[in-house]
């Protein structure tokens, strides 16, 4: 069978001298799907990334209301489409179409999209500030160049490598996109790929601004994002293939965002535990459980107090890890590394309350796992105890008490959410404080009383957190406008003269709707 | 005779144990000053990142006005202690004490820290953005550990590690400092701390909110900037030094600010040599000559079209820099770097046509330097020929056209800044659109008619530019408040109880002038 033709160069093309092929495997039964992708050799990445360049010398001359264009016909396309992508995400991943796929995941793609074409057309993004008196005007602009993003398997939609959040944020902010697809859903990508170039070529952008690679040799990961011609890059995915590109990264000083594992504590008060533990036990699960767990916000790690209170809690949420049928794991990878680093946190000295097992019959399931350890042990080997362990498993630290359950937040890795459960009254305000104090500095989102894997698109929503969850503390991946920033360099212009300056800096607002800091004050109006 | 103390754990103490002792050398004789520095052991780093994890613990505590207080205080006890801070500044770099040192570099760092009392008190650098609908609010927040500050040689008190623009905004920030003195300046450096260290008492904070150590072991920076007790670090300085420093701390994941070399190029179109070639000549000689050359944003590459306005106009700037008295450098490193730049230069092909070597006489003195190389030259070897080269010295590329000219230019390295002249008219219009384009994805900031040299601290300012210029392309070390947003961590409250949110997240605006986003308006109201 022909390999599956790859967006390159503006155009669809056949692979020329393909490094090897893959197939994507049904999740269900663990057997390789039809079609058969190619992988790419460093030359076709070469090629992409000259093609890039000249796309991002481009883009600047046109006007920004085409890119937005380009957001809102591919919006509509997906939409016309939804089906058939629906259809072949549900193959791929396991996921079941519905909810997940078609009422939530799609239509949130679907609204990002839409977000960034009026973030372009509004403009505010690029945070322009005027000094009249100075004559200094500065603003966000693209990074010069194109940008990689890596999407990962487990949002075969929203976080998509050429449909998803960074996407639609790299080239919001004017850079031009080379997307890397995961390997497990190829025939998503290339569907979510000839959507997107099919609206690059309606809104007449430059045929290069989207490409598209499926898979790409080991090496080359690391050479893409070190690539004198590379602008910057995205990436969400597993820790150890992130740390790979983050060193090669940033050994060549070119910007790279990373979303890596993330175990998202949640702390749970004993006023809390003792008020609604039935409910609390519930929501733990559930949260765990979402898309079998394959959510980077799932929440790993549970801390609380030893008593009657935690007693019951925990026997109400085993029950509810040992009595309800596994979810289907996305990829053969996914379950092995589950496996794996269960094994490791038992060896450790965790104790398994539920699972703990690869669950019987055809397909990647795993039993849902519940563990538990002592805080004392938790923080003589903290390291070992914050394994990624993707899926639907969650560790619970005990706790003597509330000055050991401190201790052990000290020794926590940075997390992209932790959420803190406290009685509804007072009764727990003075053990919030403490937690709090600790708990702040280690995750970008601190929830009370919710569980983390809700993530909105909200301006105000930061989904990122300190090192390793991301690669820096200080930008979100989810939350347009905020989210631009991410692939963009600040410039300044001192003394251009005004006819030189770009529409965001002129002295005319250019649509009457953008914010500007003008001397100080936010406004709307022309200078 | 005894070592000088250090500024640790919240007093002065003498050294315990020091890895050695150095002392400032007089630019002018070369001679060593009297004071004997310590050479800091990596304990005692050690013991400043403990005691600094304290005071970072303890800060968000206090109310933010004892740290505007601080700053306010500060820059009256500098101000009051105006002349022995100029002389011993004088003494250990050789700048002049007026106006440079006097009338301009203190009255800058005095008005730098003002600014940031006001930052701190008026908190609109957080960038408060509330989404009311989702129960969604976040803002920017101190990283949660000691910051270090690497502070450079060049600018004794503006970016001194204790006194500079980086420890005003690690500190506005809500971020105890670790101060790196340069070593050049100890003595300039021990009279900031002690003064900073007076204002850190009177203002009532944590006594090791402000840290110094004089110098430190080789290995010790990279020890300290990829230490786990560390938050981040700013550093200013050498490209060498600061690869080193960044090599490290981004292993270890933790942010770090880096402004290094930068070339600064200067593009002089046809018709502005037409024009004024004088004026441009005079220009640019007093840039480059400006406190010796030891300026970041010293035009280092002036890039130019054969032709008659060009000669006439080389022969003027020629003429400058053959005639005037070479300046006094700071350092013998910073003599012998210089000298060994221009040997390079010489040795790739470049012609000098004014200095090139050592001047006579006592101290560390090289003659005015002005070199040219045409532009297919620089293009074959673009590496050899943007070495920093610290002092007043500059590079001439001569192109045959504005073809190769452009050319010469998509083989630059970032910049912190870069300037195109053209002719008052619109005669140079078609050329300078083609040059923008390549120059503008090159540098921080770009300016019209207008040497690089000053740097207003402006809010709208661009200290800062694409790497090796600096680290990361999207932050400014000079402007404040954005230069605060280096050293803070976003945070998000996502159903956040209202009454555990901080004063400026609440639905009160907490002072009235404070400017938030609030559903997606600008406003200093409250919600």
């Amino acid at each position: 069978m022909a390999l599956q033709p790859l967006l390159l160069e503006g155009r669809w093309q056949p692979p020329r001298h393909p490094a090897g092929s893959f197939r994507a495997v049904s999740p269900f039964t663990g057997t390789p799907l039809d079609e058969e992708y190619p992988i790419s050799i460093f030359d076709e990445v070469e090629r992409a990334l000259r093609a890039g360049v000249l796309a991002s010398e481009e883009l600047p001359s046109l006007a920004v209301e085409k890119t937005a264009d380009f957001f809102d016909l591919f919006a509509r396309l997906i939409e016309e489409r939804a089906d058939a992508i629906v259809q072949i995400a549900h193959r791929e991943t396991g996921l079941p179409e519905e909810p997940r796929l078609r009422n939530v995941e799609l239509p949130r793609t679907t609204g990002q999209l839409r977000m960034a074409a009026e973030a372009v057309r509004e403009r505010s993004w690029c945070r322009a500030v005027i000094d009249s008196r100075a004559g200094i005007r500065s603003m966000y602009g693209p990074l010069g160049g194109p940008v990689a993003v890596f999407g990962p398997g487990n949002f075969p939609l929203a976080f998509n490598a050429v449909a998803g959040g960074d996407f639609a944020a790299a080239l919001a902010a004017g850079n031009p996109v080379i997307a890397k697809g995961h390997p497990l859903i190829p025939g998503t990508t290339r569907l979510l790929a000839e959507t997107a170039f099919e609206a690059v070529t309606r809104a007449g952008l430059p045929p290069a601004t989207v490409q598209m690679l499926y898979h790409v040799e080991r090496d080359s990961g690391p050479s893409l994002v070190s690539h004198s011609l590379l602008a910057g890059t995205a990436f969400t995915g597993s820790r150890s293939a992130g740390l790979r590109l983050k060193e090669a990264a940033d050994r060549a000083g070119k910007p790279i965002y990373l979303e890596m594992s993330s175990l998202n504590p949640l702390v749970l008060l004993p006023g809390a535990l003792e008020e609604r533990p039935g409910e609390i036990a519930r929501e733990l699960f559930e949260s765990c459980a979402l898309g079998a767990g394959q959510f980077c916000t799932k929440p790993g790690l549970v801390l609380l107090i030893r008593g009657r209170a935690a007693d019951d809690f925990l026997a109400k949420v085993t029950e509810l890890f040992r009595s309800s049928p596994p979810g289907v794991l996305s990829g053969r990878t996914v379950l092995d590394r589950l496996a794996s680093s269960v094994e490791s946190l038992r060896r450790h000295g965790a104790e398994i309350l539920a699972g703990g097992r690869v669950a019987a019959g055809e397909g990647f399931r795993y039993a849902n796992t519940l563990l538990r350890v002592a805080a004392a042990t938790f923080s003589n080997a903290p390291q070992a105890f914050q394994a990624e362990a993707f899926g639907t498993a969650s560790l619970v630290i005990l706790a003597e008490d509330i000055e050991e359950l401190c201790g052990a937040l000290s020794h926590l890795e940075g997390s992209l959410a932790g959420s803190i459960y406290s009685q509804r009254g007072n009764f727990d305000e003075a053990a919030y404080s403490r937690v709090e104090a600790r708990l702040r500095v280690k995750v970008g989102r601190l929830l009370n009383d919710r569980m983390p894997t809700g993530v909105a698109v909200s301006p105000a929503m930061n989904h990122g957190g300190p090192y390793p969850a991301t690669g820096h503390p200080g930008f979100t991946a989810v939350g347009i406008p905020a989210s631009l920033l991410r692939f963009a360099a600040l410039r300044c212009y001192d003394g251009v003269r005004p006819h030189r300056l770009p529409p965001e800096l002129k002295d005319r607002n250019p649509n009457g709707r953008m914010w500007r800091l003008i001397d100080g004050e936010w406004t709307r109006r022309d200078l």
